[in-house]
């Protein structure tokens, strides 16, 4: 059955649930209808707070969005969670301990929990993500946290869009692990050191600060360090207030609209490049013509970039 | 100065460095010339081992490259060192004592070091590192090292189109830190487990071996776990072997025809789409139009996909 498209913005902008969940498995699907659909509910979008979470398995990442997510809720903010981590509660792929702990969470209406974990995802994770993202901001949510591991291709991409992104780390991580982080210092814009009441938690700041001090670049602002049991509920507050602080630093900077400007290139670039990548090799040159070229690579009788600039010609590009 | 496309060539096929040094410039400044050269010296790649070593920047894997590089020059096979880690030696980006540690391969005719670190590389640093690996290849380099961290996107990039890749751990990491390389367990053909003189090696063999347990997907490949001191050269030859089995199961079991494909696919499509791009916003547009389209997006005059899909439109596609 073709979707109603109008049917279901009218009523995802209404802040139905039913018309936001079946909006997001067309989505989901790469369904025809998904342009119009995103077309759409675009207008209403631009009000949420999109908050990355990033950090490893192990750094209590899901506990601390349910700490922050219920934080909100006392404010009475609604809430879009989407967890891109696939090991993360939310995503159904923890011990069900944790789904229980958060269960609170399920049946609160002003929360709203998707899971993007599915591998393969029909148009491309970070693609997905960014519109489910624009379908949570129509649909009324104040804030949208997604959660991320931060590492591989698709969640960088979905990091790079975000406004503002909080690394998440543990105390007893040694100076080697520190190290490892090097390669998202820069993408953080608060550092929350979770499980604080264990040991190490200072000497974690103190490494943080370090770290920092080495990186060179990360412009006018300095990501603020939290302490958080996520747990115990506490250090929200403060995570909250670091969090507006650097929406106001975002706002009166400028550095805002530059950070909406890069998510408005980087999603319709990607599209751009995907869909001249489909239609090239499924409508302008045919699967198998495409096939046979990459096998003249492999064969070594042209070269990848001889390849790519014989089939942009035959495109007539 | 228009290069010497044929001279440059014949002198790298030949294994002259100054040639090769030649290539390698070119590529990294994208000059007009670079793909004929790529054209020109294609038929003489494919015999390189192409091996990345991935790990934190504590990790010693820049040491680990070295001692690998000592080990194959006294099997008389030449190396190629691919340096992407802006935080390795051979970048420059550490301190002296490490460099002056690594000066025997500086001065050795069989050894060439090239670093990649360098930001806003022209052309993408996925696709020149892939241009080098390439120049070293038909220089006759019997094996390339890709030093990567690991973490961000064009570094995932690069580790997807290599044939083994080695990622480096040291002792002391706890479980929350094995559970940050969680994302990168899929990737690991081989493990080693480096500073193995330190104690809690046996531990990390054993928390990556549990780990490698929970990870559904890797095939029919077990990835091995080698132990090694790089510093004092200890466990290279373990790693060699390991290595060498790693190569025999490619290699038996198609799956080297696999990467190797994957390798090509991906080689090509990166710059279709990258080639397209350029075009369509420099000529087809203009970057004036381009940049118009992007603010209505901003404005929410029209969204994403339909900026996209209008723009393609204009472009005939």
């Amino acid at each position: 059955m073709k979707p109603d498209v109008r049917k279901i913005s009218e009523g995802l902008v209404a802040g139905r649930f039913l018309e936001l969940a079946r909006a997001i498995s067309l989505v989901e699907q790469d369904d025809p209808a998904v342009n119009d659909l995103l077309a759409e509910i675009y207008s209403s979008t631009g009000r949420a707070r999109i908050i990355g979470i990033t950090g490893s398995p192990g750094a209590g990442k899901s506990t601390l969005v349910a700490a922050m997510t219920r934080h909100f809720r006392r404010q009475g903010r609604r809430v879009g969670i989407i967890a891109v981590d696939p090991t993360s509660p939310f995503t159904g792929g923890a011990i069900l301990g944790d789904r229980i702990r958060m269960a609170d969470l399920y049946t609160d209406r002003g929360v709203f929990i998707r899971s993007m974990a599915t591998r393969g995802f029909l148009g491309g994770l970070a693609r997905a993500t960014n519109d489910v993202v624009d379908l949570l901001d129509a649909g009324g949510f104040d804030i949208v946290l997604v959660e991320t591991v931060g590492v591989g291709q698709d969640e960088v991409e979905v990091i790079r869009t975000v406004q503002s992104n909080v690394v998440v780390l543990v105390p007893g991580m040694g100076d080697d692990i520190q190290a490892i982080k090097a390669g998202i210092m820069e993408i953080a814009d608060v550092f929350v050191v979770n499980k604080a009441d264990r040991p190490g938690a200072d000497r974690t700041v103190t490494e943080v600060t370090t770290m920092m001090s080495l990186v060179e670049e990360h412009g006018d602002w300095l990501p603020s360090i939290v302490k958080t049991v996520a747990s115990k509920q506490q250090g929200i507050e403060e995570l909250d207030q670091a969090l507006d602080a650097h929406f106001n630093y975002l706002r009166t900077s400028g550095e805002l609209d530059r950070r909406n400007r890069e998510r408005v290139r980087i999603r319709v670039e990607t599209y751009l490049k995907e869909s001249f990548l489909r239609k090239l090799i499924d409508e302008t040159l045919g699967r198998d013509a495409y096939d046979a070229t990459l096998e003249d690579v492999l064969g070594k009788r042209v070269n990848p970039q001889g390849a790519a600039l014989a089939m942009l010609e035959k495109a007539g590009l």
